[in-house]
């Protein structure tokens, strides 16, 4: 499509009863400038609604009417919600719980993504979804299952992850040195002994939690690959996609990756809380930036809401104006799509108060419906950008199995170790300096960057050390923390100095960790300046390296706790304990500058987020108003305003975007 | 009996070893003026230690003692608490946990309502009971099990599940449609795939969820029915009741009610925390206005402590004097008994230190025997007010169905919507302007009032719109509020505009709801006041109404948030948020003023409550203080002091009775 | 051992593949002055890694080349950590949950105490050990199982809880009277009927609660003798213990301590946390005192920690010195050990950082290193203290079993009793006068004690009614307080006046127990002094007492709030009201001086601790600062610094322990 793909998530099946409303529908989204609907996710009750009997037709109809209306259609497999008479007939198809106990029919993710009957299913329907509309013009697209999710205990399940073990391992001593198991004498003589970790079992060997959680994102990815050989033993050739969650961390999304065409993720940010907007937009610029950073090409929004979310703590109103920044921010940060969860509300069950282009009333003159209507035409306005790439500097390391090993680990601090806060924290300090941030795993590479910031990187494997430290001999800039370099992939204290392989890179030793209490602070002084920091302080021992910041209190007042060093064409900072946002902000415009990264723009005003994208000769500039000040940019000879205010300026919850000419 | 009522429950089968103890209880019961016992609430394994066996004697005795001491029995049935045989020879009795586990015995209520089983065992034991004292001059009323409550998942009650669906449904495409079960592609096939709701099941349809709670109150009246054949078939014609219990949701009382001779509850207020009396008594003063007007006539106060509750977070005492206020809180509100849960202390097991008549020392110079003696006496005083009505003109709706599907609806506000705090400032708001007030669900009628108040009537059902809308041509007076006309009864949304069926009579048209976090406000201004609100803030669209205030802030600041609309003979006003208690004052003023509602007394002192009753020409005005300041009620020729002080002044935790003459 | 013991818990187990490592650390304990290793804690899977197949060797190896260098070993039998094969082939050996569920492998204490197939599995390794090593010089002690704890519900527990209550009763009429159960008519026909409390089943009846717990205990404790007599049939002679845990309420340590020949337990204080390290010194404090009483001679700590404890809220850092403060404030206490966990860190699971004497880098300049040596240069120092023992005049009352009836009643407080709360309160007021503390329980004798504090003597037993009032008429001073003398051993209130059997002594009656809220307060008042209370306020009636102080507050101001009477030769205090710090402390001034008990130092420094211990003819006083300021203590002549400042200067983290000559 040359345009950006502007539509959402549309459940026909809910009014297939109604003829009138579902005429309606079409000509609402057309007016609302919409030229996509995903169809299908929860339908497979109406598409298969007994066991081998396929009624597709509707289906037919509906993509066919939707096409004739100028809206394609992303077409779903139907295996995020199951029908009832596959868990009646073959009970099997239901997870079993952690302490074993075999859940009923019910909620919407509960299956076994192990069971051979399950997949049995899955791949014929998926396979007659394509045999009928693989050579459809109108569909675009395949949307694998929904939302990805879960964990099931059977003895399917359990046998699977033993094979997976024995796969990894080979021999059970090798499992058992690994997870050292000799540890409170849980050694296993044999893999047949292995279970999954249970609150009522084994619940500590971190080795083996570690694996299990491995073992879900694989046996995950092999069932979606089931669904997707179904999808081309059919015929299908367009590219497929699963949509991926906020900040969700039951799969590694990076190992998932690899076998999609596209990312596409589902954007809820909680809008209109206390603290305002820029926090809850810069938590989910950072995610998108993680999802475009999945492939290193641009993603689809595939559900956000046009109104409020039900589901959440609080369903605030979207203000005027930040449905338009909400959509442009996604675009920016490298969407080629605005899509919404969903084109028309139900009238029942526990989804009826989620927002939707069309409300319950029915109407076509909501604020809602016209401000849809107002993204509709922006989208259009600013096409020529569509498919634009983004090109990063700088990275920010966020890796999902640390991230798990971190939360799983006992001490230094079991009430908190704040590993996703900290990220977030350096991602504002970064974005702050109106720069474009890749957020990258530690599989991925590190030579397109000038600067890679890694924060806290408990669990190192992939070899992460050797990389890092060629990295830093290249000339790169290096920011390290607290809690870096400390055990390996399965949870394995790395024998003598740490950080584990760095200790030359950055010059100093590990010599303690220190866990404060919460509201315990500790302070950071040097070159006149004075910063507070708190929960994790290490006391360091520099060997090489220059000290910056030295505590202020405590036994170990004085000593070392931010450190540069020279190494290779390149310098690494280390620094020993969670700090403040000044700090932070300070560290990161300073490692910005050593890495020789400019920003976006000049005085990029308070409360303004920038995004860039490249295609051709032009760069496109996005800039979306969180805040609560006007704003305004200096436009230069080369760069004119495709949506927005002519002279720059952006008041609150208002949007722009420039198009410069290099 | 011409007199009221007071006594309460006693438990001499916990003493049948001690005769010198039950001799003495009959001493001080008569002692402090008691003219009731309530017997055999959990005797059963007393009256029938092994299946069949039944010792009814003892009880003969007993009852036969204290009628010739001037004591009545209200009768148990024991079906409360069963024997443990019951449960080690007929499993089937024991419940079913939502998640399929089978209970042991133990607990109080652990039974399951639908076996059959139970039903027979508890109808035996219960003909007995009739069979042998229905002729007794001494018994003069039944009360039929205890505190009702509680659910049981086993086959049997899902069996019953079914057939109850199948009987409301008639098809299961009716089924479908009402829970809306298209939704993530739940639906049913047939009546026997149906579940109940489960938490390792189907936890999210809304539908199921409420036809199940209704299903709960019918199978327990169902049961409850099962006791009263038993009692008639055993010749029983005294009135029967169930005793009911404060603000719980898990049976319609309003359903039950119907079966019922009497109403009967146990009443036990927080006294004495940090925020003082008047808001315990505010709330239990609610809750007798609930109880009297479920069939709009006197109650019985079943149970209340006369010292402290041990089963409270914190047991304090009562102050002197509370007791006699509580005790005429309840006559006032419609009580025609006041009665203690219990005698005499229990020496052991989980109520030994819940307040009682008698306490472990035995002693009659207790400061709570000496009051209790005093209670005795002024019931005596002021009996001639014994079975006198209430008759409001101002109906405040609390519906259990409505307050369990906002419970359950997922949005606008899951950390809690607030139904019935909303419900109780109104009734402060009403109570404080010193009127009677009636407590009705939306099956009752409105005839009768002048004014009706509807806090957030969300799902909507028996006609209601139709009727509320007929009450409003008729001349009366109807405060509405936000979250009013959202959903039918099977919290299926309403299609079109809203608050459904009711746009005309308000003369607005709700267009979003804006949910608030805990701690953000808006303000409500006009006429140069300024209130404030929070929670939940509808935007709406006046169509014939007048605005009275609009909101101070947030993008709808300036749009209407209390409108008042003339429509027939009547007035309907529409507050579209949550408002302060100072709004909610205002406006019941003023709601009160249009109904031509006119106070009980003049100048009620603050901190003072008043409830009125009338019999013959008398009109009897009953005042508790349950402030901290002395207050003073100005008497007229007409009206003389029942009991009190002379001159109608109040002292705190002090009491007046005033007869007027009409 | 001539010397105090001076070593830890050591796992080899996890380092048979490294020789190497083996061959350091006897280097590295031995140049920490180390004279002990705990061996075999959780060596089980090792030394018996398929049924019936024994490796020994390597562990007699290890047990050499340490005694070679001067190490001693107290060898572990393996109980606490059961191997995998034991569970997949006996199944019975694994714990079943109170609702029923069967446990699986995993965890650390997981094994059913009475499966004759785990008793006779670990009676054979256990026996095996003690053929082995009994006659082993080196070995000198033996360390049963590892922390007892834990329940089971299995059908064999089930069974053998009935014995204990048939034993205990004799007639199931005795036990339906003891646990009150013709309350909701849960009486038992017979003994088979009885099954132990469940969250499903039977929840609420106190005297089933206490009785079970007792059984557990019991079971604990016969199981243990299985462990004993195993090794004895073995030919094992040298003491044994098993590692007790600090406020541990699963077990009555009191009733364990008569067949074991030492005491030992496991501390681990909170250090470093905002409220400082007072607090944290006086609860181990206290704990050491009554590990000590339980056999009235020196005990073990067996385990420790050198550096941060991992499993923790927060893993802070000892401050210099504090580990030195935390090791002689155990021996000051009464132990002749100071043992860590751990000698060597695991590379992997749950407990890899937690602090040991060799971390993960493997250097012996560490700060933790460095300072464990200084701490076995200081026991060198003092070795002449070893075996010396503590005669306190005062005690403080703290009992297991009528802690769990306070925690398990219900009322007059459920939102929080403060048991353990008011004892530490009470024993930090005592110990702020500089004296020694015996901490007993009710089955401890009153002879040695000039001074009796009696905190919350809720339940009695071991007629304590009839000894205390002994006690005081023989000339004793006792301090009792509110809720003392209210029930019995099973949780029967006791019919008459209270607090029972004290009525005369106190010369005082209980009236009523008011519970106040979170929050609210009282005063205290009398003598021109003015105290706060909280929590619970008991109306008392002096009968022969004198008032102290009255309420200030209230409907009962005026009323006596602690009271003191003469009886025989002593006196007897009465404290009606939970009352604040200063109070206790003037209370406890008070009482001391009454007692004539002198302090050990006079002025001692705020922040510091004083402990004495007794041989031949010289005390031995320990001082611990564990404040902020310096303090100093003023040396006589007689005395003369051991280890410290020779001028008795001690500044915070520091210690000084003086002999003072007789």
């Amino acid at each position: 499509m040359e345009h950006f793909i502007y539509g959402g998530d549309y459940n026909p099946d809910q009014w297939l009863d109604r003829p009138d409303i579902l005429k309606e529908d079409v000509r609402l989204m057309k007016n609302a400038h919409m030229n996509e609907a995903t169809l299908g996710v929860f339908a497979w009750a109406v598409e298969e609604p007994r066991e081998g009997e396929y009624h597709l037709d509707w289906l037919e109809e509906i993509i066919d009417r939707l096409y004739e209306n100028g809206i394609s259609t992303i077409l779903a497999t139907p295996s995020g919600a199951r029908p009832r008479w596959l868990a009646e007939k073959y009970p099997e198809v239901l997870r079993t719980l952690p302490d074993g106990t075999k859940a009923k029919f019910g909620g919407r993710h509960n299956h076994c993504f192990t069971s051979p009957v399950y997949r049995q299913k899955v791949y014929e329907i998926d396979r007659k979804l394509a045999e009928k509309f693989a050579g459809n013009p109108a569909v675009i697209g395949w949307h694998i299952s929904n939302e990805f999710g879960g964990e099931c205990y059977c003895p399917l399940c359990q046998e699977a992850f033993r094979q997976w073990l024995k796969k990894k391992y080979g021999t059970i001593e090798a499992l058992n040195r690994a997870w050292w198991s000799t540890f409170w004498s849980h050694t296993y003589a044999d893999f047949s002994e292995v279970e999954a970790p249970s609150p009522i079992g084994e619940s500590a060997t971190m080795g083996l939690d570690l694996d299990w959680k491995r073992f879900i994102t694989d046996q995950t990815a092999d069932f979606m690959k089931v669904e997707k050989k179904a999808l081309k033993d059919g015929g299908a050739a367009q590219p497929m996609t699963i949509n991926m969650m906020y900040d969700y961390d039951g799969l590694d999304y990076g190992r998932m990756a690899k076998d999609l065409d596209i990312i596409s993720w589902d954007s809820y940010p909680e809008w209109g809380g206390p603290e305002g907007n820029e926090k809850p937009a810069l938590g989910h610029g950072r995610c998108h930036d993680y999802m475009r950073s999945l492939k290193d090409q641009p993603f689809l929004l595939m559900e956000s809401c046009p109104s409020s979310t039900n589901w959440q703590e609080v369903s605030r109103l979207k203000a005027p104006g930040l449905l338009t920044c909400a959509s442009l921010h996604a675009i920016g940060h490298g969407a080629d799509s605005v899509q919404y969860f969903q084109i028309r509300q139900s009238r029942g069950s526990s989804e009826k108060f989620h927002g939707a282009l069309i409300d319950q009333t029915g109407r076509d003159d909501t604020r809602v419906y016209k401000e849809a209507a107002e993204v509709g035409r922006m989208l259009e306005r600013i096409s020529r950008a569509k498919g634009a790439v983004t090109r990063a500097r700088a990275a920010l390391v966020q890796d999902t199995q640390n991230r798990w090993a971190i939360a799983d680990t006992q001490g230094p601090r079991n009430c908190g170790m704040g590993y996703l806060e900290f990220i977030q924290e350096l991602y504002r300090a970064l974005k702050k300096q109106g720069i474009d941030v890749d957020v990258i795993d530690q599989d991925h590479g590190y030579e397109p960057y000038d600067l890679i910031v890694l924060p806290m990187l408990y669990s190192v494997r992939n070899e992460n050390d050797r990389r890092l430290k060629a990295f830093v001999e290249n000339g790169g800039v290096l920011v390290g923390t607290y809690f870096t370099g400390v055990v390996d992939e399965t949870d394995l204290c790395f024998e003598g100095d740490t950080p584990h392989g760095l200790t030359d890179v950055f010059g100093i030793r590990r010599l303690e960790i220190d866990g404060l209490y919460d509201g315990q602070k500790n302070t950071l002084t040097g070159n006149g300046k004075t910063y507070s920091c708190d929960r994790l302080c290490e006391r360091i021992a520099p060997e090489g390296a220059e000290t910056l910041l030295t505590y202020g209190e405590d036994f170990y007042a004085g000593e070392s706790a931010l450190t540069v060093h020279a190494f290779g064409k390149g310098k690494a900072y280390y620094l020993a304990a969670h700090a403040d946002e000044a700090l932070l902000s300070d560290l990161m415009r300073r490692a910005i500058f050593d890495a020789g990264i400019g920003p976006l723009v000049q005085d990029l005003p308070s409360g303004v987020e920038v995004q860039s994208r490249l295609k051709g000769d032009s760069t496109y500039l996005f800039f979306e108003n969180f805040g609560t000040e006007e704003g305004k940019i200096s436009l230069s000879k080369n760069e004119s305003v495709l949506y927005g205010e002519q002279d720059g300026s952006i008041p609150p919850c208002h949007v722009l975007v420039v198009e410069r000419k290099n």
